[in-house]
């Protein structure tokens, strides 16, 4: 019933293998030092899976079907190697040179991004402010030919294997709260400094870092986009991000439904399989029935993506009920697992962890409701269908 | 989005004029008096609103492409009419002259159906027997060339206008509860005796009534379908029916959340539009999003169905899913309505009372769950996508 | 486990025999009707079960233990009575005179709201203002000797039987939204009319309609407690109001899980009681739980109100929760009788539909939250148990 | 409002200072060890704080009053403690010498449990059998004077630290799956061996162990209770077992609620606290009035309890409430933390990866509501208020 050409469920197979070989029995090993070896990323870029989009002549395919970006999502997840979070430097972080980097930036980062020998990041959040970027308090001086970065940034995925960092600051003197700029930091440059990979109740194997830029001189060529214009970017990327977001979720809510199912299938309690308990039965096909219906949300989603019309309010819906509904599968999950559930040896424990995450980041679910809110109240709703 | 022929969006305007002008007026005249006019039937019949798939023939346009009954659905609910289920007529029972009739039946019925004069019923219900059909007491015992049915049946929809009742029974003698025969009981036919139209907690203007048979005796030319066969007949129009089901909860979620949006965009609560809480404003969002997320599943089972692939396990997803965004969001309309939302004057009250039979009929939502489930945890199960 | 006195509990047995003989059997009549027959006022008045905590110089018995009230209540509705919601009369209306009334008017209206000759209603909520009063309109001018009162209220309780309805008012001409004054409007002053009897979704035996007050001439005999403070009178009794209604949800969330308890315990489906089933068991058994874990709490809101102590807050988290788990009752009851449940003819869709209004009224759900969350993030805030 | 002796205040206090003192700052060491350091059981013991019911002969105070191990557990959450599950040691597993051990056992192993040089455990679970006890594969064989003990055992608290474990096992050669013998095992006993201290998502400071048992000799003096009844003497314990689990499930809960209202009244949103927005206010408020509502259970349960009424259907009814509430107000304070939820640094994420076990161990939910649904259906069905 999915729609994906034939060239697509080859790539799928492909990646699929590749995960199975080089990535999935290494997870623990990664999961124990808190972060993935880099080794994995230049694996991935040498094999062409890690920037798909990219012309050719950046060493892409130059296919921009988002279909390619959902085919390494959903087997990432199925393959229990989500944590390893390549789409972050995909398609997430990389397209900010493509919607608004220029040639000459394009030329210096792209090809070693799509090889796999730099690895992205995106930094906006701080200590002080998450939901609301307006808050932030790191800033960039103007000065000529160069910016001074200054500030901090927390809870930065891939904090600390990024060899580049897009880093949004406010501009320094300017009396408006969303003038922002955003630069590009690299690994090295005087004043930049990375703290501990911090501890989290899950995504053991993601790090996750803050970063320090004191007095950091940051040249124009690195200079992201235009200057005052960098909220106006970040929304920019938001549908995309909140698609590849619940592409993600559904496909790790059917992980742990998959998991589950196998599981109660199973298990013996009072004389009977814990499948043939009513209760599993009426809970799991809820589940069951919630997935699917999340799955051709998502589909629909990628298609009007594809066809260059997905807005962000209709992103956002998907994004929360996504995310809502991979965790009332993952909790329910575990559940079912009895105490098993509750062991890091069982899968359905780290998605339950991991799950935790995906309500609270690329916007919260009360960040989404409020978005979607402020569009329902507005003179110009409209619902998706109209 | 949403794909519609041309014919379509003009057929729809028809439809939607015709509902304003003879229907919409006279709902509460109808809903006083628990039943819809006959003459509706009829005027609908007059402009090619009842039954749109019947061959020309028989007076139809031959077309069975359900958008047309989708359509009629959403405008139908849309007005504020859903109480008159013109539906359970056009789509529910009449195809099964269509699929179990043979071509004298056919011709017989269908062009009074098509026209409006004859109205249709089916009958399956029995008060010690409803989601367990099997466990019904009606019988059909074989006399040649007739068959005598004894029995009741409770809660038939449209018990009191149905010309033509297609009545399940068990045939006597045969040892196996599943063995049924559909017979045509006509009105006037001796021994066939109707009980007062039931008191609802909504759906006021639909008459549903208990219906007994004393010795009626049913010519063979009144058996639908293969004797013995019944119980697989029913089975065979579940995918149908709940698709049937599940447009018009979609559409009934739908119409809840407008005129709830437009009240609380009115209502004026501690100096502020109460639209401007956030409470309400989380709370349309969630429901906004659910629905589009309904109504994408929604019209994905509308194309595979037309498409011939709509298995009842999808339409049992959707049939369930459907029902309780529905009642999810007629609870929370009536509760933001305040005291009005109690007040039978609030369109809202009555979506909501009608609502609540959205979960048990037609396969009530703990049914929906064992067939789900079932299908989740047998051999041969894959989820939408596969 | 109960506290309940010796005295008590032949009160509880006297009380429920009234209700057996001379209440239920006329209930359905009542619904008929839209009203209650005076005659029960007074039937009840005669009897000592009307209001028993005025002093016996007025006719009551003089003691204002609650758990007198708290039987009322419980009796009425475990009979299928609760529509006729005397407690409205004697214990929320009523005590009005004592708190706030001076003797003469004790002496003038206590002894005939005893006997059930003078039927109370209390009159806040106008079209366009409930949750919020500082929003309504009504007016009563100063005129020396008399208030000249104008406006309308909406959706009042006895509104069509009430005799002497207590009215709020603002103080024309004084610049502040809560300066209000309580009026004691009697049946036959010039200028006061009733509206319709209002249709409603439930509760059909009780009378609600609205009032119109055109030039009303009121002698300031008739003025209760201090001019300006009228919204501060009605908040004093916000504590006592909420556990009418926590106790009532309380006995009306039992009684929906015994009717539910025997007809599951009756009903055959697929070979067994709907009892066996294990979705049955455990939503049953949840409900049993938070039945219990509710009934507890109320138990000790009646004794902390008792010795004095039961504020506003605690009252309004058993009122909303309270309110809530009745609800999930009554639609999970509903549910589980399948087609029967949606039939006026079974008491668990009285129950259902009448359980709506809780959420509602006496300070909606949202109102409820609202409150206790202002007393969360005060400085002053500790929870029940210190 | 509470109902605490003065003698009892006191020793509040003074386990709260020993908490603060002895136990709090090591708490991350226990962490990172994945155990308790025996060395707090014994400082515990030397204060009086570890067994309190013990007769002052074996060095308790002879007092069984249950508000003593409430406030243990209530100020060991409070202090964030909670890992450190000493009660499991003195008053889940203790009194089965009290109960049914004979005097010679009493005075061989209660003086050490009460001075903390001994610490217990019990072991039932199996890799193949928790909820359903009757599924164990382990043995005990009669040898005349002793047993010997073959099998393994799975989940087990204190399963590293334990010097004393009592196990449950199949007496070998009698055919009724119940027939189960208590033995009091002993570290060092030859054929006793551990597994690894098991990884968990959470409860990192308790350490949960494998125990094998592989040609164990149990003198006949370590056999507790009588031959046969060992199913019978665990199930005595149980309406105890989930008091406590309650009494710890509301001050978890309660524990959650604080920090979190302390985080969103520091934590600035969009120009506000976080404590302003609506939706924390309504969300908030809505967990506190639930947090009181179960502690107003608990607390009437301990009172019923210490009057020696307590069953274990009414206990059950709260184990299961508690457990869901604890872990709804767990998943709302992490995610009204932001994204610091999810890190180990913030006090709430440990609340919540702790509490995830609740609803599973001492009885699942799904055994809560199995259990409480089977009393729902009995004939000798009443409430706990009849
Ligand atoms: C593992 C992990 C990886 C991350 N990776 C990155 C990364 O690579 N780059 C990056 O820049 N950031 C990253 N983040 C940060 C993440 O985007 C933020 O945590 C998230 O945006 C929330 O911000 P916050 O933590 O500051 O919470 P806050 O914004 O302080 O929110 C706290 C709570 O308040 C609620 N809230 C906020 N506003 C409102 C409102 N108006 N009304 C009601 N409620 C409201 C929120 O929903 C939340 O529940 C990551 C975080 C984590 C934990
Ligand atoms: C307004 C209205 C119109 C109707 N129109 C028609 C009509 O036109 N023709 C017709 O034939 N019928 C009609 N019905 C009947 C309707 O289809 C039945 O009410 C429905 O199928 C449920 O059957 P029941 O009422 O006998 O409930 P039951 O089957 O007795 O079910 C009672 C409860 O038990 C639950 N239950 C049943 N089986 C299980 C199980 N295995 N496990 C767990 N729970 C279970 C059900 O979900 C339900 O909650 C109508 C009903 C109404 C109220
Ligand atoms: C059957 C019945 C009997 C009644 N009896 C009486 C009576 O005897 N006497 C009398 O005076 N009144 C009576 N009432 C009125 C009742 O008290 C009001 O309906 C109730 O207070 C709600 O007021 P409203 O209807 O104006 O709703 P509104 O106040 O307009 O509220 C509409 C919605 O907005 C929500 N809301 C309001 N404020 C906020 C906020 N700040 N944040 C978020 N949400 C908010 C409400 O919760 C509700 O969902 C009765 C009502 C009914 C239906
Ligand atoms: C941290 C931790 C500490 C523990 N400490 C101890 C200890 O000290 N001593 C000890 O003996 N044990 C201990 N346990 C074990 C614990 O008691 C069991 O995990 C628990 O009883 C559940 O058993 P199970 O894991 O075998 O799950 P199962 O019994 O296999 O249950 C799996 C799932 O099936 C469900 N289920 C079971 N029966 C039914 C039914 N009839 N109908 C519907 N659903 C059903 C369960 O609710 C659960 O969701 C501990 C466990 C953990 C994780």
């Amino acid at each position: 019933m999915r729609k994906f050409t034939e060239e697509q469920h080859m790539f799928r197979d492909a990646y699929r293998r590749f995960l199975a070989d080089d990535v999935a029995p290494r997870m623990d090993e990664f999961r124990e030092a808190g972060i993935v070896d880099r080794e994995i990323f230049k694996k991935a870029g040498d094999q062409g899976f890690l920037m798909i989009w990219p012309d050719e002549k950046y060493g892409g395919m130059g296919d921009d079907d988002f279909r390619y970006e959902q085919i390494i999502i959903e087997e990432t997840t199925r393959a229990g190697c989500a944590e390893w979070y390549n789409t972050l430097h995909s398609r997430l972080v990389g397209p900010y040179f493509k919607n608004i980097g220029n040639e000459e930036q394009r030329e210096r980062f792209l090809p070693k991004c799509v090889s796999g020998e730099t690895i992205l990041a995106v930094a906006m959040t701080e200590p002080g402010a998450g939901s609301d970027l307006s808050g932030m308090k790191t800033t960039a001086t103007d000065n000529g030919d160069h910016w001074v970065l200054n500030g901090s940034k927390t809870y930065i995925s891939n904090g600390i294997n990024a060899d580049v960092v897009i880093v949004a600051a406010k501009i320094a003197g300017v009396d408006d709260k969303h003038a922002m700029v955003l630069l590009i930091v690299e690994r090295g440059m005087e004043g930049f400094e990375r703290g501990q990979n911090l501890e989290k109740i899950g995504l053991h194997a993601q790090d996750t870092a803050e970063l320090f830029f004191n007095n950091v001189k940051i040249p124009k060529e690195n200079q992201l986009g235009t200057p005052g214009k960098g909220f106006i970017h970040l929304m920019e990327g938001l549908a995309e991000e909140r698609l590849i977001a619940m592409v993600g979720y559904a496909a790790s809510a059917r992980r742990a439904f998959d998991v589950t199912r196998e599981f109660v299938m199973e298990r013996d309690v009072f004389g009977k399989k814990l499948s043939d308990m009513q209760n599993t039965q009426f809970k799991m096909a809820e589940m069951d029935s919630k997935i699917d219906m999340l799955q051709v949300y998502v589909d629909h989603c990628v298609e009007v993506h594809n066809q260059g019309g997905l807005n962000a309010n209709i992103a956002a819906k998907g994004k929360m009920l996504g995310s809502e509904i991979e965790w009332e599968m993952a909790d329910l999950g575990l559940q079912l697992h009895g105490g098993a559930g509750y062991m890091k040896e069982y899968e359905i424990s780290r998605i339950f962890t991991d799950a935790r995450m995906s309500r609270i980041y690329a916007g919260s679910s009360e960040i989404m409701r409020y978005i979607v809110g402020r569009d329902v109240f507005s003179q110009k709703y409209q619902s998706i269908l109209e």
